[in-house]
């Protein structure tokens, strides 16, 4: 898959609800995660599919999800872009936040290699 | 000014129309430009500002501005990303038309040293 194709499926994938899915179909074994803001016990930077699904898991079990949608693919070269909104509940605060966050994802060889997230942290 | 306040700061003119001076107060001289897509008569990446300017000119002679919108700044360490949405229409054709693309900004020195346009293009 080109660049394209691979923003498309994401984008299908993740309007589904199937982050998990996406990950695993579509990321490069080394891939290179960069968040905005380090999290609890979270580097900003990680490495490897290990590390993304890991962080996936630690979103899905401290969130409920009331809405998320994922605007895109927005190409340029080896890269898209696709805009994120959340409506999520953290369970261990029990708050609830809206949130909307630009990813940036870069293709190589079909796959995506790194994936960067720009958005205002709480 | 902090990349975030450069952010803000482009998002606000950005917003009240006034890119041209979005360009002359927080631009880098040496800024590089890069469009998704190379258009007639102008390569998909171009250097200095006035180059940028160059652009912009050709944009705001070309196009009718219906509306503008610039949502954003969404912040990565020296980089924001931003969201436009603008409803135009081409003077040469007469055709209007919808567009949503991605800026991504790279920030140095308090100045804007890239842009980087991410769309789909026509």
């Amino acid at each position: 898959m080109n660049t394209l194709e691979v923003g498309k499926k994401l984008v299908e994938l993740c309007n589904k609800g199937q982050h998990m899915q996406a990950v695993e179909s579509l990321y490069s074994p080394d891939v290179v995660s960069v968040e905005a803001q380090a999290m609890p016990n979270m580097p900003a930077e990680m490495r490897g599919i290990q590390a993304v699904i890991g962080k996936g898991k630690w979103w899905n079990e401290n969130h409920t999800i009331h809405s998320s949608t994922c605007q895109g693919p927005f190409p340029n070269g080896d890269r898209f872009a696709c805009m994120f909104k959340f409506d999520v509940t953290n369970k261990p605060s029990n708050q609830r936040f809206q949130m909307e966050e630009v990813a940036l994802y870069t293709v190589k060889d079909g796959k995506i290699v790194r994936e960067e997230f720009f958005y205002t942290g709480g």
